[in-house]
Protein backbone atom coordinates (compact mmCIF):
# COMPACT_ATOMS: atom_id res chain seq x y z
CA UNK A 1 0.00 0.00 0.00
CA UNK A 2 2.93 2.31 0.59
CA UNK A 3 3.71 1.91 -2.80
CA UNK A 4 0.51 2.84 -3.91
CA UNK A 5 0.46 5.93 -2.07
CA UNK A 6 3.66 6.52 -3.75
CA UNK A 7 2.97 6.11 -7.11
CA UNK A 8 -0.09 8.16 -6.50
CA UNK A 9 2.19 11.52 -5.64
CA UNK A 10 3.66 10.88 -8.61
CA UNK A 11 0.48 12.45 -10.11
CA UNK A 12 0.64 15.95 -8.34
CA UNK A 13 1.50 18.95 -9.53
CA UNK A 14 5.12 19.08 -9.08
CA UNK A 15 6.05 22.64 -10.58
CA UNK A 16 7.21 24.01 -7.16
CA UNK A 17 9.78 21.68 -6.99
CA UNK A 18 11.15 23.33 -10.19
CA UNK A 19 11.89 26.21 -8.07
CA UNK A 20 14.57 24.20 -5.95
CA UNK A 21 16.40 23.03 -8.81
CA UNK A 22 18.70 24.28 -11.65
CA UNK A 23 17.90 22.68 -14.82
CA UNK A 24 20.17 21.73 -17.57
CA UNK A 25 18.41 24.64 -19.52
CA UNK A 26 19.23 26.59 -16.73
CA UNK A 27 22.57 26.07 -16.76
CA UNK A 28 22.83 26.66 -19.94
CA UNK A 29 23.47 23.63 -21.33
CA UNK A 30 21.98 22.71 -24.65
CA UNK A 31 18.74 20.99 -25.57
CA UNK A 32 19.58 17.58 -27.06
CA UNK A 33 17.72 17.63 -31.42
CA UNK A 34 14.25 17.00 -30.96
CA UNK A 35 14.97 13.86 -33.73
CA UNK A 36 17.56 11.03 -33.25
CA UNK A 37 20.32 11.00 -35.91
CA UNK A 38 20.58 8.47 -38.56
CA UNK A 39 23.22 7.39 -41.14
CA UNK A 40 22.88 10.25 -44.03
CA UNK A 41 24.00 7.94 -46.61
CA UNK A 42 21.25 5.54 -45.71
CA UNK A 43 18.18 5.29 -48.35
CA UNK A 44 15.43 7.01 -47.13
CA UNK A 45 11.94 5.46 -48.18
CA UNK A 46 10.15 8.54 -49.77
CA UNK A 47 5.70 8.96 -47.75
CA UNK A 48 3.07 10.07 -50.28
CA UNK A 49 2.09 13.40 -50.05
CA UNK A 50 -0.51 13.47 -47.21
CA UNK A 51 -4.35 13.98 -48.60
CA UNK A 52 -8.21 14.29 -47.65
CA UNK A 53 -9.27 11.99 -50.51
CA UNK A 54 -8.13 8.63 -48.96
CA UNK A 55 -10.48 9.34 -45.27
CA UNK A 56 -13.47 6.90 -45.77
CA UNK A 57 -14.86 8.75 -42.88
CA UNK A 58 -13.70 11.89 -42.35
CA UNK A 59 -16.40 13.80 -40.32
CA UNK A 60 -14.01 14.00 -36.92
CA UNK A 61 -17.95 13.76 -35.08
CA UNK A 62 -18.27 10.06 -36.69
CA UNK A 63 -14.58 9.14 -35.85
CA UNK A 64 -14.93 10.16 -32.29
CA UNK A 65 -18.25 8.39 -31.88
CA UNK A 66 -16.87 5.23 -33.24
CA UNK A 67 -13.20 5.22 -32.09
CA UNK A 68 -13.01 1.40 -30.23
CA UNK A 69 -10.13 -0.94 -29.21
CA UNK A 70 -10.37 -3.09 -32.31
CA UNK A 71 -8.29 -6.53 -31.93
CA UNK A 72 -9.19 -8.40 -35.28
CA UNK A 73 -8.24 -7.31 -39.05
CA UNK A 74 -8.96 -8.54 -42.26
CA UNK A 75 -6.26 -9.41 -44.30
CA UNK A 76 -6.04 -6.55 -46.38
CA UNK A 77 -2.86 -4.68 -46.58
CA UNK A 78 -2.77 -0.69 -45.51
CA UNK A 79 -1.25 1.39 -48.65
CA UNK A 80 1.67 3.82 -47.99
CA UNK A 81 -0.50 6.73 -48.05
CA UNK A 82 -2.56 5.51 -45.07
CA UNK A 83 0.01 5.14 -43.12
CA UNK A 84 2.30 8.28 -44.23
CA UNK A 85 -1.37 9.91 -42.83
CA UNK A 86 -1.27 7.91 -39.41
CA UNK A 87 2.55 8.97 -39.02
CA UNK A 88 1.88 12.21 -39.70
CA UNK A 89 -1.55 12.47 -37.50
CA UNK A 90 0.38 10.95 -34.46
CA UNK A 91 4.36 12.55 -34.68
CA UNK A 92 4.14 14.87 -37.62
CA UNK A 93 5.92 18.21 -37.55
CA UNK A 94 3.84 20.90 -38.89
CA UNK A 95 6.67 23.88 -38.64
CA UNK A 96 9.96 23.82 -37.21
CA UNK A 97 10.22 26.49 -34.16
CA UNK A 98 14.24 26.17 -34.51
CA UNK A 99 16.84 23.53 -34.14
CA UNK A 100 14.97 22.72 -30.94
CA UNK A 101 11.60 22.78 -31.24
CA UNK A 102 9.09 21.95 -33.99
CA UNK A 103 5.66 22.27 -33.35
CA UNK A 104 3.45 18.50 -34.13
CA UNK A 105 0.23 17.50 -34.40
CA UNK A 106 0.12 16.75 -31.34
CA UNK A 107 1.14 18.72 -28.34
CA UNK A 108 3.57 18.44 -25.87
CA UNK A 109 4.76 19.98 -22.10
CA UNK A 110 7.10 22.70 -23.36
CA UNK A 111 7.56 21.25 -27.08
CA UNK A 112 9.98 18.99 -26.07
CA UNK A 113 8.21 16.12 -27.63
CA UNK A 114 10.32 13.23 -26.24
CA UNK A 115 9.60 10.37 -28.57
CA UNK A 116 10.40 8.43 -31.31
CA UNK A 117 8.43 5.90 -33.74
CA UNK A 118 9.39 2.78 -34.70
CA UNK A 119 7.50 0.89 -36.89
CA UNK A 120 7.10 -3.35 -37.15
CA UNK A 121 5.75 -3.45 -40.64
CA UNK A 122 3.92 -6.96 -41.61
CA UNK A 123 1.21 -6.24 -43.93
CA UNK A 124 1.60 -2.92 -45.66
CA UNK A 125 1.96 -1.98 -49.57
CA UNK A 126 4.86 -1.48 -51.60
CA UNK A 127 7.00 -2.27 -47.69
CA UNK A 128 9.02 -5.21 -47.38
CA UNK A 129 8.28 -6.67 -43.50
CA UNK A 130 10.84 -5.43 -41.25
CA UNK A 131 11.45 -2.54 -39.14
CA UNK A 132 11.64 1.22 -39.28
CA UNK A 133 11.55 4.47 -38.04
CA UNK A 134 9.92 7.29 -38.94
CA UNK A 135 11.93 10.94 -39.86
CA UNK A 136 9.31 13.75 -38.64
CA UNK A 137 11.74 16.17 -40.09
CA UNK A 138 11.75 14.43 -43.37
CA UNK A 139 8.16 12.80 -43.25
CA UNK A 140 9.89 9.46 -44.61
CA UNK A 141 10.86 6.44 -43.06
CA UNK A 142 13.95 4.61 -42.38
CA UNK A 143 14.64 1.60 -42.69
CA UNK A 144 16.49 -0.37 -39.94
CA UNK A 145 16.01 -4.36 -40.30
CA UNK A 146 14.64 -7.45 -41.58
CA UNK A 147 13.02 -9.56 -38.96
CA UNK A 148 12.70 -13.02 -39.49
CA UNK A 149 9.73 -14.86 -38.11
CA UNK A 150 7.75 -11.57 -37.81
CA UNK A 151 4.53 -12.76 -36.44
CA UNK A 152 6.73 -15.13 -33.69
CA UNK A 153 8.54 -11.76 -32.59
CA UNK A 154 6.01 -9.70 -31.92
CA UNK A 155 3.38 -11.97 -30.45
CA UNK A 156 6.59 -13.01 -27.94
CA UNK A 157 7.34 -9.09 -27.33
CA UNK A 158 3.30 -8.32 -26.63
CA UNK A 159 2.23 -11.58 -24.79
CA UNK A 160 -0.85 -11.94 -22.23
CA UNK A 161 -2.88 -9.56 -23.97
CA UNK A 162 -6.20 -9.47 -21.71
CA UNK A 163 -8.83 -10.04 -24.25
CA UNK A 164 -7.47 -11.55 -27.45
CA UNK A 165 -4.19 -13.42 -27.51
CA UNK A 166 -1.56 -12.93 -30.39
CA UNK A 167 -3.63 -10.61 -31.84
CA UNK A 168 -1.36 -7.59 -32.53
CA UNK A 169 0.45 -10.24 -35.14
CA UNK A 170 -2.12 -9.53 -36.97
CA UNK A 171 -2.47 -6.65 -37.72
CA UNK A 172 -0.98 -4.96 -41.03
CA UNK A 173 1.34 -2.41 -38.67
CA UNK A 174 2.91 -2.21 -34.59
CA UNK A 175 3.76 1.55 -33.56
CA UNK A 176 6.06 0.87 -31.01
CA UNK A 177 6.75 4.54 -29.56
CA UNK A 178 10.24 4.98 -27.66
CA UNK A 179 10.59 7.07 -25.20
CA UNK A 180 14.17 9.51 -25.00
CA UNK A 181 13.54 10.71 -21.43
CA UNK A 182 16.81 13.18 -21.55
CA UNK A 183 14.70 15.55 -24.62
CA UNK A 184 12.03 16.68 -21.57
CA UNK A 185 14.19 16.13 -18.13
CA UNK A 186 16.73 18.73 -19.78
CA UNK A 187 13.71 21.08 -19.30
CA UNK A 188 11.98 19.76 -16.35
CA UNK A 189 14.36 17.63 -14.49
CA UNK A 190 12.32 15.56 -12.19
CA UNK A 191 9.34 17.22 -13.11
CA UNK A 192 9.41 15.84 -16.38
CA UNK A 193 8.21 12.23 -16.34
CA UNK A 194 4.45 12.92 -14.98
CA UNK A 195 3.98 14.94 -18.92
CA UNK A 196 6.03 12.61 -20.85
CA UNK A 197 3.74 9.74 -19.82
CA UNK A 198 0.16 12.20 -20.89
CA UNK A 199 1.91 13.81 -23.55
CA UNK A 200 2.67 9.94 -25.22
CA UNK A 201 -1.32 9.48 -24.52
CA UNK A 202 -1.83 12.21 -26.75
CA UNK A 203 -0.12 10.66 -29.29
CA UNK A 204 -1.96 7.48 -29.19
CA UNK A 205 -5.44 9.11 -29.21
CA UNK A 206 -4.50 10.38 -32.32
CA UNK A 207 -3.85 7.39 -33.66
CA UNK A 208 -6.97 5.97 -32.74
CA UNK A 209 -9.21 8.77 -34.37
CA UNK A 210 -7.13 9.13 -37.82
CA UNK A 211 -7.55 5.03 -38.01
CA UNK A 212 -11.03 5.28 -37.42
CA UNK A 213 -10.81 7.58 -40.74
CA UNK A 214 -9.18 5.55 -42.60
CA UNK A 215 -11.82 2.27 -42.08
CA UNK A 216 -8.97 0.97 -39.68
CA UNK A 217 -9.16 -0.55 -36.07
CA UNK A 218 -6.38 0.16 -33.43
CA UNK A 219 -5.42 -1.49 -30.16
CA UNK A 220 -3.45 0.57 -27.57
CA UNK A 221 -1.04 -2.04 -26.02
CA UNK A 222 0.17 -1.11 -22.45
CA UNK A 223 0.97 -4.67 -21.95
CA UNK A 224 4.18 -5.96 -23.99
CA UNK A 225 7.51 -7.54 -22.55
CA UNK A 226 10.49 -4.48 -22.33
CA UNK A 227 13.34 -6.12 -22.70
CA UNK A 228 12.20 -8.09 -26.07
CA UNK A 229 10.80 -4.82 -27.73
CA UNK A 230 13.92 -2.81 -26.40
CA UNK A 231 16.42 -5.52 -28.01
CA UNK A 232 14.37 -5.95 -31.25
CA UNK A 233 14.37 -2.23 -31.71
CA UNK A 234 18.07 -1.54 -30.60
CA UNK A 235 17.58 0.44 -27.32
CA UNK A 236 19.42 0.76 -24.81
CA UNK A 237 17.12 0.20 -22.35
CA UNK A 238 18.21 3.47 -20.23
CA UNK A 239 18.21 6.54 -22.23
CA UNK A 240 16.16 5.47 -24.79
CA UNK A 241 13.13 2.63 -24.30
CA UNK A 242 9.69 1.74 -25.39
CA UNK A 243 6.77 3.52 -23.48
CA UNK A 244 3.84 2.77 -25.60
CA UNK A 245 2.56 0.70 -27.91
CA UNK A 246 -0.82 -0.07 -30.49
CA UNK A 247 -1.40 -1.96 -33.74
CA UNK A 248 -3.26 -0.92 -36.82
CA UNK A 249 -4.54 -3.06 -39.44
CA UNK A 250 -8.06 -2.94 -42.01
CA UNK A 251 -11.06 -3.63 -40.06
CA UNK A 252 -13.04 -6.35 -41.00
CA UNK B 1 20.03 12.28 -10.67
CA UNK B 2 19.05 9.09 -8.73
CA UNK B 3 15.88 10.53 -8.70
CA UNK B 4 16.10 11.06 -12.94
CA UNK B 5 16.61 7.03 -12.45
CA UNK B 6 13.72 5.66 -10.31
CA UNK B 7 11.26 8.43 -12.32
CA UNK B 8 12.20 6.62 -15.59
CA UNK B 9 11.55 3.32 -14.30
CA UNK B 10 7.73 4.20 -13.72
CA UNK B 11 7.45 4.50 -17.84
CA UNK B 12 8.56 1.12 -18.17
CA UNK B 13 6.19 -1.89 -18.98
CA UNK B 14 5.44 -3.39 -15.70
CA UNK B 15 3.24 -6.38 -16.23
CA UNK B 16 4.99 -9.02 -14.65
CA UNK B 17 4.54 -7.43 -11.45
CA UNK B 18 1.19 -8.21 -11.17
CA UNK B 19 2.23 -12.02 -11.17
CA UNK B 20 3.22 -11.65 -7.61
CA UNK B 21 0.56 -9.55 -6.32
CA UNK B 22 -3.00 -10.51 -5.65
CA UNK B 23 -5.14 -7.64 -6.60
CA UNK B 24 -8.11 -6.41 -5.15
CA UNK B 25 -10.39 -7.73 -8.36
CA UNK B 26 -8.25 -11.36 -7.70
CA UNK B 27 -9.20 -11.18 -4.14
CA UNK B 28 -12.82 -11.09 -5.17
CA UNK B 29 -13.62 -6.78 -3.70
CA UNK B 30 -15.96 -5.83 -6.03
CA UNK B 31 -15.13 -2.88 -8.52
CA UNK B 32 -15.77 0.64 -7.69
CA UNK B 33 -18.41 2.36 -9.73
CA UNK B 34 -16.99 4.44 -12.56
CA UNK B 35 -18.87 7.45 -11.81
CA UNK B 36 -18.54 9.25 -8.41
CA UNK B 37 -21.75 9.12 -6.48
CA UNK B 38 -24.04 12.44 -6.40
CA UNK B 39 -27.05 13.62 -4.49
CA UNK B 40 -29.72 12.04 -6.20
CA UNK B 41 -32.24 14.83 -4.97
CA UNK B 42 -30.10 17.21 -7.16
CA UNK B 43 -31.28 19.63 -9.82
CA UNK B 44 -29.19 18.34 -13.00
CA UNK B 45 -28.87 20.74 -15.92
CA UNK B 46 -29.92 19.05 -19.15
CA UNK B 47 -27.37 19.15 -21.76
CA UNK B 48 -28.80 19.32 -25.43
CA UNK B 49 -28.40 16.82 -27.83
CA UNK B 50 -25.42 16.46 -30.19
CA UNK B 51 -25.15 17.27 -33.08
CA UNK B 52 -23.21 17.18 -36.29
CA UNK B 53 -24.33 20.19 -37.18
CA UNK B 54 -22.39 22.52 -35.22
CA UNK B 55 -18.67 22.13 -36.33
CA UNK B 56 -17.62 24.69 -38.11
CA UNK B 57 -14.26 22.64 -39.10
CA UNK B 58 -15.76 18.86 -39.25
CA UNK B 59 -13.40 17.63 -41.45
CA UNK B 60 -10.72 15.15 -39.26
CA UNK B 61 -7.47 16.02 -41.09
CA UNK B 62 -8.32 20.02 -40.90
CA UNK B 63 -8.60 19.58 -37.47
CA UNK B 64 -5.44 17.10 -36.44
CA UNK B 65 -3.45 19.43 -38.90
CA UNK B 66 -4.58 23.47 -37.04
CA UNK B 67 -4.90 21.55 -33.70
CA UNK B 68 -2.25 24.15 -31.59
CA UNK B 69 -2.35 25.31 -28.05
CA UNK B 70 -3.99 28.23 -28.12
CA UNK B 71 -3.89 31.10 -24.94
CA UNK B 72 -6.05 33.86 -26.14
CA UNK B 73 -9.72 33.87 -26.43
CA UNK B 74 -11.89 36.23 -27.68
CA UNK B 75 -14.91 37.37 -25.41
CA UNK B 76 -17.79 35.10 -27.14
CA UNK B 77 -19.72 32.57 -24.81
CA UNK B 78 -19.72 28.74 -25.96
CA UNK B 79 -22.77 27.66 -26.30
CA UNK B 80 -24.44 24.67 -24.36
CA UNK B 81 -24.71 22.81 -27.29
CA UNK B 82 -20.67 23.65 -27.62
CA UNK B 83 -20.30 22.14 -24.18
CA UNK B 84 -21.76 19.05 -24.48
CA UNK B 85 -20.17 17.88 -27.36
CA UNK B 86 -16.89 19.07 -25.99
CA UNK B 87 -17.51 16.49 -22.54
CA UNK B 88 -18.79 13.40 -24.73
CA UNK B 89 -16.15 13.85 -26.78
CA UNK B 90 -13.68 13.62 -23.75
CA UNK B 91 -15.58 11.36 -21.16
CA UNK B 92 -19.05 10.38 -23.16
CA UNK B 93 -20.52 6.76 -22.77
CA UNK B 94 -21.23 4.94 -25.73
CA UNK B 95 -22.36 1.81 -24.07
CA UNK B 96 -22.62 0.49 -20.29
CA UNK B 97 -21.13 -3.10 -20.09
CA UNK B 98 -22.21 -3.52 -16.47
CA UNK B 99 -22.53 -1.63 -13.49
CA UNK B 100 -18.88 -2.08 -13.29
CA UNK B 101 -17.73 -0.37 -16.89
CA UNK B 102 -18.83 1.41 -20.07
CA UNK B 103 -17.36 1.94 -23.09
CA UNK B 104 -16.67 5.78 -23.74
CA UNK B 105 -15.19 7.68 -26.72
CA UNK B 106 -11.57 7.90 -25.44
CA UNK B 107 -9.85 4.44 -24.77
CA UNK B 108 -8.85 3.22 -20.90
CA UNK B 109 -6.80 0.59 -19.84
CA UNK B 110 -8.99 -2.03 -18.72
CA UNK B 111 -11.81 0.24 -18.83
CA UNK B 112 -11.27 1.13 -16.28
CA UNK B 113 -11.92 5.33 -16.50
CA UNK B 114 -10.15 6.78 -13.44
CA UNK B 115 -11.46 9.80 -13.89
CA UNK B 116 -14.20 12.77 -13.61
CA UNK B 117 -14.27 15.76 -14.84
CA UNK B 118 -15.04 19.27 -13.13
CA UNK B 119 -15.48 22.31 -15.11
CA UNK B 120 -14.98 25.96 -13.98
CA UNK B 121 -17.34 28.13 -16.26
CA UNK B 122 -16.71 31.12 -16.90
CA UNK B 123 -18.28 32.47 -20.06
CA UNK B 124 -21.14 30.04 -21.47
CA UNK B 125 -24.70 30.64 -22.46
CA UNK B 126 -27.31 29.79 -20.03
CA UNK B 127 -25.11 28.76 -17.51
CA UNK B 128 -23.79 30.66 -14.25
CA UNK B 129 -20.87 31.10 -13.40
CA UNK B 130 -18.91 28.30 -11.00
CA UNK B 131 -18.08 25.04 -10.78
CA UNK B 132 -20.03 22.04 -12.20
CA UNK B 133 -19.25 18.35 -12.90
CA UNK B 134 -20.05 15.80 -15.24
CA UNK B 135 -22.07 12.86 -15.39
CA UNK B 136 -21.21 11.26 -18.44
CA UNK B 137 -23.70 8.24 -17.51
CA UNK B 138 -26.78 10.73 -17.84
CA UNK B 139 -24.66 12.97 -19.83
CA UNK B 140 -25.60 15.87 -17.71
CA UNK B 141 -24.35 18.72 -15.43
CA UNK B 142 -24.41 19.08 -11.95
CA UNK B 143 -24.08 22.27 -10.06
CA UNK B 144 -21.48 22.38 -7.44
CA UNK B 145 -21.04 26.06 -5.93
CA UNK B 146 -21.08 29.07 -7.02
CA UNK B 147 -17.66 31.44 -7.34
CA UNK B 148 -17.27 34.87 -6.49
CA UNK B 149 -13.87 36.65 -8.07
CA UNK B 150 -13.94 33.53 -10.68
CA UNK B 151 -11.04 35.02 -12.53
CA UNK B 152 -9.11 35.63 -9.80
CA UNK B 153 -9.21 31.78 -7.88
CA UNK B 154 -8.16 30.28 -11.56
CA UNK B 155 -5.43 32.54 -11.68
CA UNK B 156 -4.58 31.63 -8.44
CA UNK B 157 -4.93 28.02 -9.26
CA UNK B 158 -2.70 27.83 -12.30
CA UNK B 159 -0.02 30.49 -11.64
CA UNK B 160 3.33 30.45 -13.62
CA UNK B 161 1.91 29.32 -17.04
CA UNK B 162 4.99 29.39 -19.57
CA UNK B 163 3.99 31.59 -22.58
CA UNK B 164 1.29 33.63 -21.20
CA UNK B 165 0.24 35.10 -17.96
CA UNK B 166 -3.42 34.75 -16.57
CA UNK B 167 -4.98 33.44 -19.28
CA UNK B 168 -6.81 30.29 -18.23
CA UNK B 169 -9.02 32.64 -16.21
CA UNK B 170 -9.88 34.28 -19.69
CA UNK B 171 -11.03 31.38 -21.17
CA UNK B 172 -14.63 30.50 -21.05
CA UNK B 173 -14.37 27.02 -19.26
CA UNK B 174 -11.62 25.42 -18.11
CA UNK B 175 -11.57 21.40 -17.44
CA UNK B 176 -10.15 20.19 -14.48
CA UNK B 177 -9.97 16.37 -14.35
CA UNK B 178 -9.66 14.83 -11.28
CA UNK B 179 -8.14 10.87 -10.50
CA UNK B 180 -9.71 8.77 -8.75
CA UNK B 181 -6.84 6.30 -8.61
CA UNK B 182 -8.49 3.33 -6.88
CA UNK B 183 -10.90 2.92 -10.15
CA UNK B 184 -7.14 1.23 -11.74
CA UNK B 185 -5.86 -0.04 -8.98
CA UNK B 186 -8.21 -2.71 -7.92
CA UNK B 187 -7.45 -4.56 -11.34
CA UNK B 188 -3.65 -3.22 -11.68
CA UNK B 189 -2.29 -2.43 -8.04
CA UNK B 190 0.63 -0.67 -8.49
CA UNK B 191 1.50 -1.18 -11.83
CA UNK B 192 -1.62 1.13 -12.30
CA UNK B 193 -0.14 4.59 -12.44
CA UNK B 194 1.77 4.33 -15.90
CA UNK B 195 -1.56 3.68 -17.38
CA UNK B 196 -3.58 6.62 -15.56
CA UNK B 197 -1.03 9.12 -16.54
CA UNK B 198 -1.57 8.02 -20.48
CA UNK B 199 -5.38 7.46 -19.92
CA UNK B 200 -5.85 11.07 -19.19
CA UNK B 201 -3.61 12.33 -21.96
CA UNK B 202 -6.01 10.35 -24.52
CA UNK B 203 -8.68 12.60 -22.67
CA UNK B 204 -6.71 15.44 -23.59
CA UNK B 205 -6.53 14.83 -27.44
CA UNK B 206 -10.33 14.80 -27.74
CA UNK B 207 -10.58 18.02 -26.32
CA UNK B 208 -7.81 19.12 -28.44
CA UNK B 209 -9.60 17.64 -31.83
CA UNK B 210 -12.80 18.54 -30.74
CA UNK B 211 -12.16 21.91 -29.95
CA UNK B 212 -10.56 22.60 -32.85
CA UNK B 213 -13.68 21.19 -34.86
CA UNK B 214 -15.91 24.51 -33.06
CA UNK B 215 -13.28 27.13 -33.83
CA UNK B 216 -12.26 26.79 -30.64
CA UNK B 217 -8.93 26.82 -28.86
CA UNK B 218 -7.31 24.85 -25.93
CA UNK B 219 -4.77 24.95 -23.89
CA UNK B 220 -3.35 22.14 -21.61
CA UNK B 221 -2.17 23.28 -18.81
CA UNK B 222 -0.07 21.01 -16.79
CA UNK B 223 1.48 23.26 -14.37
CA UNK B 224 -1.32 24.09 -11.32
CA UNK B 225 -1.20 24.67 -7.86
CA UNK B 226 -2.30 21.34 -6.50
CA UNK B 227 -3.87 22.03 -3.03
CA UNK B 228 -6.09 25.51 -4.32
CA UNK B 229 -7.36 23.62 -7.06
CA UNK B 230 -8.01 20.38 -5.20
CA UNK B 231 -9.61 22.72 -2.29
CA UNK B 232 -11.89 25.15 -4.94
CA UNK B 233 -13.00 21.57 -5.98
CA UNK B 234 -13.67 19.66 -2.84
CA UNK B 235 -11.74 16.50 -3.05
CA UNK B 236 -9.29 15.20 -0.62
CA UNK B 237 -6.16 15.29 -2.67
CA UNK B 238 -6.01 11.63 -1.52
CA UNK B 239 -8.34 9.40 -3.12
CA UNK B 240 -9.46 11.90 -5.51
CA UNK B 241 -7.18 15.08 -6.80
CA UNK B 242 -6.91 16.86 -10.17
CA UNK B 243 -4.46 14.94 -12.58
CA UNK B 244 -4.41 17.87 -15.40
CA UNK B 245 -6.49 20.50 -16.33
CA UNK B 246 -7.34 22.48 -20.10
CA UNK B 247 -9.02 25.49 -21.17
CA UNK B 248 -11.18 26.11 -24.08
CA UNK B 249 -12.90 29.88 -25.59
CA UNK B 250 -13.47 30.72 -29.18
CA UNK B 251 -10.53 31.91 -31.02
CA UNK B 252 -9.95 35.49 -31.49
Amino acid sequence: MDKIKENREFFKANFDILKSIKTDKQKGIAAPSFQKKYDLNADLIELPPLSKDILTKPNVFDCIKDRRSIRKYSHEKISLSELSYLLWATQGIESVKDKFSALRTVPSAGCTHPFETYLIINNVIDLNSGIYRYLPLEHKLLFIKNLDNIEDKINKATPNQPFAQDFVSKSAVVFAWSCIPYRSEHRFSITAHKKILIDIGHVCQNLYISSESLNCGTCAIGIYDQDIIDNMLDLDGENEFVIYMACVGKKL
